[in-house]
């Protein structure tokens, strides 16, 4: 077994301390991946307080990891030491199912592992995530960085980018389209990068004003404020897609409003109930879809990945190091931050040190 | 003007009873109908008696209707006097924005001009429904009923078949896909049949046992009962489509287990809100959708016709004289009809002798 140092939550309540945990040795398919980076991701806090009523502790969070290939098992060929891996939401799936054979490991019919706070499936062992120095990873759920990307605006990618990217690939966003992205968070400032870079007419869509000259930077091509009505009445039936990145309840009936006839708004943030309940003449005045999307799978994860760095798309991040975690979270909580933190994984080896 | 004889509701808490009303005499494009049968609808009794806050009396209710033509306008080519007609819930839309240029009249962005509780484009006058001897209708809004077709059953066409019809083929259901239809009622039992003469495996989802047999006759494959829980569990995730026809407010997550990755229900009956609410995670665990659907446009009303002729397709129905209709709604409150009532519309005449 392999001795690795990381950060982890024992409870609901306490604050994340350092742990020292055991990892197995890397197999034939296996790559071992030093970690360099890790983007703390939103449900990073949910999973470490147990919002969500399925948490497993002790819990080292972390699924935006970004790394350097240390080690590879005797069968793998597509990395190879020295190489930049990125590692995701998932580590592992049935790989036999209808969802896995397409590609579409993040809805396995028998449930995908995830990178934390689940349990690997040939043991009973706790999965570990990228609050840590070192992880082992099966190939196929284990992306290649181009060493010519961004490597800390690479890291949140691997979950913010993918969940943005993904229903925006699904449902053909492109060209000629007008797609409004709801919410400037973490999610929201891919999705807004993304939908520019497929050639939409993007509209970031914000209770906030004072977001608006940020929006435009990252290239949003007009704003709305969802809290002033008669900019909303304006904008009303003209969209042809919605990406509406909120992660808690809301009420999504004046967001249907703006939709096209046939147009869809697709949910990735909101995990609970719709309240406001959704009406169903919303839906059926014009022939309106709400759709959910969950990250992406692996081959669809590489090609986000390669998009951008033929885009050049990254994340707006700011870097912290492990030692600040906690108060990462505070801020997180309060969206004070513009607009993914970033974990340096080098201020674990300097305290280890 | 024509002076033509029906049944009116004058406010939303007495009977309906005789009226007396006028109605143009056809112009050029205009057809004049002498109504047979008309269909008793779930939203009239809403409508008659104010449910949607948006009632206009006195009201005429009525949108399934079958007649034969009298008159035409000189410039009418589609039907000639002594033809069947069938007229739905509208009769005029704008004509010229991207729906009605697409045959979606329905969703027309001026809004459409209903046979009923609706005020006529180019006047202030009320449109009123086919509880009446005579109706006069634009061309585009009539279709064509051919004489094999069953008339009595036919009616019901016009609104529950329609309803029905229109998105099972948007979704495009056919053979080899696993399609539920749930509520068992008006639009519930068309669902059941045209889902079968698409070549669907037809799975009627219902909350009462009592329904199945009934079911499995109007052409359900199997039955499922919602309030069966190992039942429920047994089909989770197989479904590629639901249609639910309920018409009131209910707890649509239990159906959204139901279905498949990338599955799609539809709602056609629910106008008001969604509670208990819906769930993100219902969405986003397996990327399904849900969407609205309402009503068909007048081409695709003719398509489902011209289908129902060919596949001996009409709508179970008890007929009732309109002296009845009271009392057909009190039954309906309580759905006790199999499936649809539809007025003889030759008690009227028989009233007035």
């Amino acid at each position: 077994m392999l001795k690795v140092r990381g950060f982890a939550a024992h409870d609901a309540h306490s604050p994340l301390v350092p742990f020292t945990f055991e990892r197995r040795e890397p197999g034939p398919h296996d790559i071992q991946i030093e970690i360099l980076y890790c983007g703390i991701c939103h449900s990073d806090l949910h999973q470490a307080r147990d919002d969500w009523k399925n948490s497993l502790y002790p819990m080292v969070p972390g699924h935006e990891i970004i790394g350097r290939v240390v080690r590879v098992g005797s069968e793998v060929r597509k990395l190879k030491a020295g190489d930049f891996a990125g590692v995701g939401c998932m580590v592992d799936s049935c790989r036999h199912c209808f969802a896995c054979d397409e590609g579409l490991e993040q809805y396995c019919q028998h449930g995908a592992t995830w990178t934390y706070n689940s349990r690997e499936r040939d043991s009973e062992r706790l999965t570990f995530g990228g609050y840590s120095e070192q992880i082992v990873v099966e190939e196929r759920f284990v992306v290649k960085i181009p060493a010519t990307l961004d490597l800390k605006g690479a890291a949140p990618l691997l979950c913010a980018g993918i969940t943005t990217y993904s229903p925006l690939r699904h449902w053909k966003v492109g060209p000629g389209q007008k797609v409004g992205v709801i919410g400037l968070g973490g999610l929201g400032h891919m999705g807004v990068k993304f939908a520019k870079a497929l050639g939409a007419h993007v509209v970031m869509i914000t209770t906030s004003p004072d977001k608006g000259k940020d929006a435009r930077r990252l290239g949003a091509d007009e704003v709305l404020v969802s809290r002033d009505a008669d900019a909303m009445a304006k904008h009303a039936g003209s969209f042809d897609f919605l990406l509406n990145t909120i992660p808690v309840s809301h009420d999504v009936n004046p967001y249907m409003t703006l939709l096209k006839l046939d147009g869809t708004m697709v949910l990735v943030g909101v995990l609970t109930e719709l309240m406001p309940p959704l009406s169903g003449a919303n839906l059926i005045f014009g022939r309106k879809r709400v759709a959910g999307s969950g990250i992406g799978g692996m081959p669809e994860t590489q090609e986000m990945i390669d998009f951008c760095a033929k885009h050049g798309i990254v994340s707006d991040i700011e870097m912290v190091p492990i030692q600040s975690v906690n108060e990462a979270y505070e801020r997180l909580e309060k969206n004070d931050v513009k607009y993914r933190f970033v974990i340096d994984m080098a201020s674990l080896a300097k305290q280890a040190a």
